[in-house]
Order: C-alpha cells, then sequence, then structure tokens
C-alpha cells in the first residue's frame, strides 16, 4: 500500500521544519482557530487526518495499539466549521514555488468539494501560503473555482493570487486573522 | 497509554456486529450522508476518528506505514457539513439499555461544542438509536442541553426521548432520512 502522491505528511510526523522562517501554515491556523474559540468568536476545526487501520492490538482491556495503518486522501477539505451562523469550509497549502501555486496540491475530489459548498450557499476558500515571501492569501472558492474552469493550467500563478487573493497580514493573536477577510466577504453578500 | 474510557472502537476494527438486528447505526448514516451527496441534497460528512501517531515507517520514498498510533478523545461532535445554506453538527450513538441513553456516552468537551455550536446559530443534534426497539431519535441539541442543565442524572430516560425526540423512520434509501426532521426545524425558525 502506498502514501498516496500529493498527500501531505501531517506535521507531527513530518521530519522537514520551517522553523527558522516562522511556523508552519497549519500551527498558525490551529492557534488562530484555537484563539477564536477561546474568544467564542467562531467555532472552526481542522478535521483529522484521515486513516485506514489495519491491525490493532489489545494489550489489555481498556488499552488499543493501532500496529499498522496508512494515511488514506481526504474526500473534503481539511477545515470546516461555524462562524456567524455560517458554514466555514476551507483547505489550507504552502507551497515554496516563487511563481505560482501547483494544482497537484489539491485533489479533484477537493475540487467537486469545494464546488459542491459554494453551490450551497457555503463560505468556501483556500488559504495559500507562499514561503519563498512569507505571503498568506485567501483566494475565495468561486475565484479558485473559475481559474480552474477557463484556464487548462497545472498551477495558479503566484500573480492571480496578487490579483484574485485577499492576503492576511501576520498577527500575534490571532497569527492569521482570516475571519476578518471572511466579514468583509460575508458584508458583501 | 490508554484506550481512553469511554471511546467507541471505530466500526471497522470492531469484533461487535449487529448484523442479525439490521446495520448499525454509523453505516445507516454513512450510507444516508452518501445518498444526500448522491442526489446533491446536503454535504454532511462523518470526521475522522482522531489518532495519535506515534511512529511511522518508510520503506521507500511514496509510501508510508504508521506502527504505532493511539485512540484520542475527539474534542467535537462526529458528524458535520452543510444543508440548505445552513451548517449542521450532530453526535450519534447506539445504547443497548432499554430505559436511558448514559450520558457517559458524551464526553464534556462535546456537550460544550454541542452548546457552543447552539449558541452560534448552528443546527446542532443528537442521533440516538434504542437498539432493543429498533428505534432512532432525534434530540434538539436545545433539549439535550435543557435536560443536563435542569436534571443531575446520569442518564436520559428513554421516555424523554419519546417526548421530546423525533422519531426517525426507516427506509431504503436514505436508510434513516434525518434531514426530512432537520426540514421541520428549519421551517420553525
Amino acid at each position: 500500500m502506498n502514501y498516496p502522491n500529493g498527500i501531505k505528511k501531517p506535521q507531527n510526523t513530518s521530519p522537514i521544519t520551517y522553523s527558522n522562517r516562522g511556523m508552519s501554515l497549519e500551527s498558525d491556523l490551529n492557534e488562530s482557530n484555537e484563539y477564536y474559540r477561546e474568544i467564542d468568536k467562531a467555532y472552526i476545526y481542522k478535521k483529522p487526518t484521515p486513516i485506514k487501520i489495519v491491525k490493532v492490538n489489545y494489550p489489555s482491556r481498556d488499552k488499543a495499539v493501532i500496529k499498522e495503518a496508512y494515511y488514506t486522501i481526504p474526500s473534503t477539505t481539511d477545515y470546516n466549521g461555524l462562524y456567524k451562523g455560517r458554514y466555514i469550509d476551507f483547505e489550507a497549502k504552502e507551497t515554496k514555488s516563487k511563481t505560482a501555486f501547483p494544482l497537484a496540491n489539491i485533489h479533484s475530489h477537493q475540487i467537486k468539494h469545494i464546488k459542491n459548498i459554494y453551490n450551497h450557499q457555503g463560505i468556501v476558500f483556500l488559504i495559500v501560503r507562499f514561503i519563498h515571501y512569507n505571503e498568506t492569501y485567501l483566494l475565495l472558492g468561486k475565484d479558485f473555482l473559475d481559474f480552474i474552469e477557463h484556464e487548462n493550467r497545472k498551477s495558479i500563478p503566484y500573480s492571480f493570487f496578487q490579483q484574485k487573493g485577499y492576503i492576511i497580514k501576520d498577527g500575534y493573536r490571532p497569527r492569521i486573522d482570516y475571519l476578518k477577510i471572511v466579514d468583509t466577504i460575508i458584508g458583501g453578500i
């Protein structure tokens, strides 16, 4: 069984760290979502990584040790939840590229999921960090889907994010205040 | 490390089956949610079981085998998603008891979560199946929270479900059409 192509290892098992260039996007988002919960602003969680369990041992009555399991491809985006009575849904990705965000980062069923959520009046977007520029963009699902439908490309140019995306400024708490941008989106609906 | 008290083993690793009394609630819900997606009605998913990964082997570049991992306590309910532009959130449990639903089935942080979702205008509920009667009830988060606040009991009596809950009839597809009941709730808001 393979580690499916394109699946990012969960952060806590990854040997790669970017600690010398600030925290990873995932830990920034976890901290931000935790902060939003603390101040009773929004209830948005990262979904657990889907795992196919093959073998479990029970060394004693109340213990279970998973001895063989594999990462599986997620069928939805990683984050969802509730903000101001609205359904929020997004995927977050980092790229080292200076020029474009490779679409291989988003699986085809995730694209379908984004389309479904958009069609059913959920608030859906991508959060993409260009590590080289230390810039984090929120790109609305609508703009992402428009790009995919009209462009036959394997990546979304950095310039598209500059043009259509909303830059999310780094902060202290929350580290990335993406709900500030969601507010302008809700306001505009 | 313990298999935390009260955590139900995920179905696919459980040695217990109820196949002689119909499918389990979890598989009924998975089938129903799949059906809702097929007919483009709602996008509601079961969250993956949260697992703490301790050891991963990489026998080759693209393979990852999890060799040691443990079940962890979920901080939210198991199911959430989007229906008619609304945020949907619920927990589903079966009980063999004839008289009451033991509250040990719902962790304290799940109760807190249900409260948060209710306060922020999400549609939140429990789906509880009394295996003995082969009856499945939807109990609104509001009624569940009312019970917990006013009663100092370790279980919710079966009669409370009969009185306050909505019975969900078995069907062919979907097997349990809980959104029919959500429709009456949305209509009443």
